[in-house]
């Protein structure tokens, strides 16, 4: 069977785990507090040109999410979001049970725009019972999006602004970060949003690790006791360095770009075979993700043979099916996809 | 100055203080367990033809709510409401201090129909990723709503049935109950809201009490040690007999009923008036609630002389305000106001 | 039957039923902003020599205490009580229901003393995984205490010194405030507590009002958004003057300090009765709560025809129990107390 | 440097390194619905001699506590721990943040006692006031505790009854559960530990596992929605699989057991070599975890040659250091240890 259900199948990048089996019986300080923790968070600083930047590894994007926003602002606080946001609508009340209220405003493509943030905060302010509501202190959007989506150097200047504006705070999910600065015609880098987010992660789970993301707070002081708070939510490895040496790996000698760039490269060539044979596409995306609209027939005929992702049924009676690429991912078995699809 | 601002703007109804000033050094139990809060609660029991009903009196609408709501569901269970539901909108984040996600669906002038509800739980229960999202548990309803509208006998029993369907409990937050039973063609009384509702409250704030909601569980097993809980949210009060006194004055000879008859009167004698001016209404309310548009002109020229609350702009530029009549209110004053307003 | 169960049995001080009566159909503006919670407010700030206190009323101690913690401190902080302390043993977890920490330090009669603090604090800090502990941020006092003792001017002091010496800020349960303040020896004031608290709540539950808590933020910045903070727990009154007449009549002419002191007078006449007739005292309280020892057999006969606290048993199997006046107990009820008690 | 700091020092079992390596391109589904998610919760019944129990796997010892926990009780009830116990201690209020409060009672060397517990909840249910209290409703105790005692047979069978005589739940914490099983005298066994316990888990992080920890429920009736609960608390693995192989790995062919059985082996060689370097013991403990007293001369002497945990300071001013051994320390280890101990 092949596979295209999702970035995070493979266990992790062989350098990786050749990395691990090197340093197995080496003893080493808990907590995070050690010396491949330390080095990989280095290379995340000078990568992101961000000197003191305070750099915590943890596991899985909802655990981060949450650990990060719920730092950031105050218990009565509010995050805005696209209703497509991962935080919105996959994570199971995470943001909630911490007691902050998601709003959610409507997406482009899963993009909230500068000018629908806009809007909101002048409806808000301008209402005489605001006082009455959850105060919007914080902003959320993923990099790429969930739809495969990303966001333009101009776009993220924009929101930043309008962020600036209402003061709020700009968090950046970058679950699949890798795969959106990998993709053609993406103007921005690290370091630039490490200028824009007053947090943002670095995921690794779906970019070739094993497991974590790596958090980055450009400006340490925007958050107090965040080794307390990431403790209180259970998000503390008491083995550090399995999160550690994995970012070590990756950031260097560019690994993560470089395995980022397989799945984007291997997502365009499926792309370009997929309208070869005329498949109509549900947005544009210029990611990993791939969504593409197929027959009712055509699933029938692919479903024990190729795993894939049912997004939603068309108007027409149709299916928008999401196909995924990862670092992992080969140009052979592309072609017996596209073989399929035929 | 005229006021139509709302329907708490005066203290109490002079039968309730009567009765404070006659008991004021009587020795009472605390906590709700007191001779006053009994017999209000055998009389609410009586008119809610429940028996066994658990009937507690809190103090506020939100605190009810929240109170509520987190004893009908678990830590990680969801509530559904309307978008212009009182806790999506104007509550300040209560629900989701609890824990749990507001999931809001839009309403027709404030009333969620059972359709929007039944789809949004189809959708859900097809999702494949269902077990990702926070768990609806619980459908929050206002009678009236927060728009002054009122479901029938028949939109209730739809909504009750797809509630049962979907094994969702239904709340009906009741703050402005007496407003609603009294209007013209209302078709449900509070034995039948019992029968439909797993919990729902009778407010007293906004119709003629000083303080004080009387929660109403049918089926008392469908919560536990709900005195515990409500010490938890620092919603039970000491000397619970102030609550107690108020709805024993309040259900007794039908005063509470009485009463708010008098605001759906005024509220109607209010409409016919502004109908005959030629005012045009944002929606159609049965209750004490009317919604109307004026211009700017004619608003700048009211606003020293009248208190109402500013809802709305109109795309083409008018404004939508809502004036409201109360338990207090006397025709000679809508007399006054549709003068102002000629 | 007689009552000494408790200071929170009769409904409320004459004047202030009187002024309800008065101002019965006047229409207030909601939410606490109406002239009554101003001048209220302005006569405790002027008590309190603070000119730019904020002052908010509420209802109830475990609100009060839950909102003021809550807003004091962060998400991920701890609040520090004497083992004693109301919010420690008998608010249902209340605060942790915030998300806080309770830590409990010895107390001595209720009281915590300032080297208790100190030496937490110091094993607190001198300990290398205090990371991995909840943060002690603020220390829960009340005034007097739950054993009816009170703070000397230099035992406030020293806890004060110890509170800024480890930053942590102070917040002083005040249920009977004016108890502890009219009490013989007591070389403290309200302007003295404003100036050692962050947070404090002046009780009028416990002390002639019908319901009602002042809380008092001496320095506004201490917290943010209290409103929205206040509304977030449902404690937010939307007749906000219904508490504000009551403490703008019990700050009228000393009001509250007036019939404070008969509590106190009444229960030192009830203290001087029971020391002459041989009873023993559990402790030496200076205020309205009594604590004696007595036998099973005085207990069986004075159960049917006095109401008190069993508050526990002893080594030899007597019993404490506690006796309360009010600032409604009258010398003729101590009379009848100690006749029985002969 | 010789390291006897912790247990989770090294990465881990090489036979595990050995599995990742080998499946590394294996694609697996996700969030722990694989093959060896499935084959290692199928051996973990079989061990625990429990067909239909819920195991799931998470990471980390404070995660895995605050879910169960959370999943076993209501949002009002608590948790009874001894003081020592890591959720009261160190765990940075995660159980408070979930909004239980932690209930502590004095154990015994970290063990809770049965007469304890039962003398607290007669206590608890006698007081008139128990309902304005946080209502108690599981007890956690660790295996081995936080000194590395452990609970015979007997004493856990008191225990169980205890919880069953007040309707409480037991949960285990089983950080170390391979080593409390592994060492001499100990008379339980996992599938005993099942039988008792209402959920309890198998520490994989400190045991041999890179990251990991088997949470077990031996009747899944006990929790609901269990996914949806771990995902809401950021605790699902995207790629559940990395913890399940590791579990796979260990319980096959009792490999857990036996790397366990090193620990305490090589720790009680230890200990023997101690004892006739006349040290002094700080408890008597038969697992992996040594506490002894050093004067501070001796630690002056090897803090830099050896890695230990600083306790506490004794009365007479000497030092409690804790020592510990783990699967993969060798006995050369611990004579070169005992050589600089001399």
């Amino acid at each position: 069977m092949l596979h295209f259900d999702s970035d995070y199948m493979e266990t992790a990048h062989p350098s990786i785990l050749e990395k691990f089996i090197s340093i197995n019986f080496e003893k080493n300080s808990s907590y995070g507090f050690d010396v491949y923790s330390d080095s990989a968070a280095e290379k995340i600083r000078k990568e992101c040109n961000c000197k003191n930047a305070l750099v915590k590894f943890l596991v899985g994007g909802t655990q981060t999410n949450k650990v990060a926003i719920d730092a950031l602002i105050d218990s009565y606080e509010a995050v805005i979001a696209a209703s497509s946001g991962h935080i919105a609508a996959h994570e199971a009340g995470a943001i909630e049970a911490c007691g902050h209220k998601v709003i959610t405003l409507e997406g482009e493509h899963g993009k909230l725009k500068a000018e629908t943030l806009e809007r909101y905060m002048e409806t808000f302010l301008a209402d005489e019972t605001c006082e009455h509501m959850a105060q919007p202190a914080v902003v959320y959007i993923s990099y790429p999006t969930e739809y495969g989506t990303v966001y333009s150097k101009d776009e993220l200047t924009c929101l930043k602004n309008a962020c600036e504006k209402y003061s709020l705070k700009l968090y950046i999910d970058g679950a699949r970060l890798g795969y959106g600065l990998a993709c053609e015609g993406c103007d921005v880098c690290l370091s630039f949003l490490a200028s824009v987010a007053d947090a943002f992660y670095i995921g690794g789970t779906k970019v070739g690790a094993m497991i974590g993301e790596a958090l980055v707070i450009p400006e340490p002081s925007e958050v107090k006791k965040l080794f307390t708070q990431m403790k209180r939510h259970g998000a503390v490895l008491a083995k550090g360095w399995i999160a550690g040496v994995q970012f070590d790996t990756l950031f260097t000698d560019g690994l993560y770009f470089e395995i980022a760039k397989n799945a984007v490269d291997t997502a365009m060539y499926m792309r370009d075979g997929l309208k070869r044979l005329s498949y109509e596409f549900y947005l544009d995306s210029p990611t990993n993700q791939q969504f593409i609209i197929v027959s009712d027939e055509k699933l029938d005929y692919i479903k024990d043979k190729v795993g894939y992702s049912f997004w939603e049924k068309t108007k027409d009676g149709n299916n928008v099916i999401r196909l995924v690429t990862s670092w992992a991912t080969e140009k052979s078995q592309v072609d017996e996809l596209l073989n399929l699809l035929k």
